[in-house]
């Protein structure tokens, strides 16, 4: 394994727990590596940190894999990820078949993301380093977790700049025509090769359950409503009504036959509308529980003063849709945005829309897609609860 | 009603919510203005922003009460006490009877603190010129209310900065020889004129529910566990053995009392001791769960570094009797040390043990002590639940 050396003072970060790299503070000349090959990290003065894997032409030239002293050896790749799983198995969701069962460095396997969905096996490798492990992912994930169907979704944006192109497929199995699962007592429709990302966004679960002790009797309006999952956690909280508005006709479809399955589709309504036309629309004070749960505004940083105003217009809208004393359930997925320019963001909506915000509950993501707390970039969910005055 | 003019541009604040303005922000000369008495706000170009109390010798000159428009009427304190009594009473906590029913500025009643424990109402005044419309409150809450028992805690320290004494006693009734409530469960005596605040921590209530799913078969150490309110929530939440520590005999006979009236008294053992001597002689890896709660360090910004210290030194140890992947429950009450300035302490706490944090949830004040999303004063307390590696 060649050596990649550090620039003064650039240990540091790692050594409280960061696991990236970037190619401005690495000392060698970058040229000399193979793209995806492993490296062993040296702090300026030559002390060892670890070992990783590198690709010259991103701007996080290394990911840490191992702490020094360790092997990228498959028994440590096992070992990394039985424990992965068992935490999610048996500590985190002991009840539960669905759960995100990798997720990347908070794992300490960069560039991996995997959900279980029953005996359904979804995964995503996003980085060159971890491409080339990739048969041993499949080996280990088929020997460790059993599943009858293994699906990869190597079809997010960011692997273009790792230089890996774009695609999805079966590893092992047969995707049945219909695949149910329960995630916290709702049944879903999983298409592992179809929609957005590989299926449930199971980071919102917990936030989901948080949200139905507040809207037993109520009026709900689930905005971005994708397959229905906040308008199921609503309805299932004992909300009066609820309507949830999504521009895909095929979300809405998924929405209905999700509802229908879970049986309340009598007070579930779904709507195919852009969500800005149907708020231009909406009455004011209409309803008694807002959720703004909209896709990344923000995929990079240069967009971030734009979609910040998006998100600012959207919550303000949301807002005048909302009862006086009602609740904004306000959430975005944007890393870029990060928590104090969400707040922000909420202050300007609410002074827009004449209104006050008290926080109920500031929430992230689940705890199966964990915050790294050495890594701030594992955190981008912001969830916030919120009563309008 | 006096007029008060800002500085330009000092409205800012003020019209997205915030509802102090500062002794440096005034272009009036301050020595003109009664003491306590009510002042009109206005902009620097004669925008009425509404109606506060003043107090020259305070760095916190004026206290905002009204928009513009109203007038700090008997009606006025009586509708928003009457709201703020509500929103525990039928929509934050509908099935206790102990909330903290006002909680100052985040429920438009800057100076009062109003806590509910069953039929005993305990309030706190810190400022001048809310302690000059006492005898209202008192009659409001006696009217609204209708405690048996009404008691004032006037013996925050902050009183001192506003030129008020220090003192405490019974406005009406009469406290019993022996008071128990119930918390979420949980039974409490309450001795409403002895002890550190008004007695119960109600802002930990949610976050000492949230522990209860992280417990079960586990051995539990609670540092500076007062009257028990976390170790007893442990044990309720099927902890095998609960170790409390704190350095006060009253506190620890309190919390055993507690204990033994919850029947959790074979699970939980109370020990008087030094927090930090009694982890100098503690096992390494001895708990499960180390639940770290301290007393705030830091009073004023300027004591920040050395008590930062002080956590770190705390939480380093606390990591050091903690399992690998246990859970440390780490807490601090210190509004100066921010949610920035705590994770990285906890960072350096981590790096110092040779550990590393995943956080589980980052939690914040119970419900019933909301945060004014305008006013990031009203936001003092961090809990974060974090699993150990």
């Amino acid at each position: 394994m060649k050596p990649v050396k550090l620039h003064p003072g650039r240990e540091r970060r790692i050594l409280q727990g960061h696991r990236w790299i970037f190619s401005n503070e690495i000392s060698n000349s970058l040229s000399d590596f193979e793209p995806g090959s492993w490296v062993e990290i040296f702090s300026h003065k030559g002390v060892p940190l670890g070992t990783g894997y590198i690709n010259p032409r991103s701007l996080i030239a290394v990911r840490l894999v191992c702490p020094a002293g360790q092997k990228p050896s498959r028994d440590y790749f096992h070992s990394l990820l039985r424990k992965a799983i068992a935490r999610r198995a048996e500590f985190l969701y002991p009840d539960s078949q669905c759960y995100r069962a990798v997720y990347g460095e908070s794992d300490g396997l960069p560039g991996l993301v995997v959900d279980r969905y029953g005996d359904m096996v979804v995964y995503q490798i996003t980085t060159l380093g971890m491409s080339l492990m990739e048969p041993l992912v499949q080996e280990l994930l088929m020997e460790i977790m059993q599943p009858r169907v293994l699906v990869f979704r190597h079809d997010a944006q960011v692997r273009t700049l790792e230089g890996l192109p774009l695609e999805k497929g079966i590893a092992f199995g047969e995707i049945p025509p219909e695949h149910w699962v329960d995630v916290d007592g709702i049944a879903f429709q999983v298409s592992p090769l179809e929609g957005q990302k590989t299926g449930l966004f199971l980071d919102q679960r917990d936030n989901r359950q948080a949200l139905r002790r507040w809207v037993r009797g109520k009026k709900v309006l689930d905005l971005f409503c994708y397959n229905g999952a906040w308008s199921l956690s609503a309805a299932l909280g004992g909300a009066e009504e609820v309507v949830g508005v999504d521009q895909s006709a095929d979300a809405i479809a998924q929405a209905a036959n999700n509802a229908l399955r879970n049986g309340v589709e009598s007070s579930c309504r779904f709507q195919r509308d852009e969500v800005f036309h149907f708020l231009k629309g909406a009455n004011r004070h209409a309803f008694d529980v807002v959720i703004v749960d909209p896709p990344a505004f923000v995929k990079t940083r240069s967009a971030l003063a734009e979609a910040k105003k998006g998100y600012t217009d959207l919550n303000r809208r949301a807002l005048m849709a909302l009862k006086p004393g009602g609740i904004l359930v306000s959430c975005s997925c944007s890393y870029h945005l990060n928590e104090s320019l969400f707040r922000e963001m909420l202050l300007q909506a609410a002074q827009a829309a004449g209104r006050q915000l008290r926080l109920l509950e500031a929430r992230g993501q689940a705890m199966d897609h964990p915050v790294l707390l050495s890594m701030p970039e594992t955190h981008y969910l912001k969830c916030y609860f919120l009563e309008a005055f």
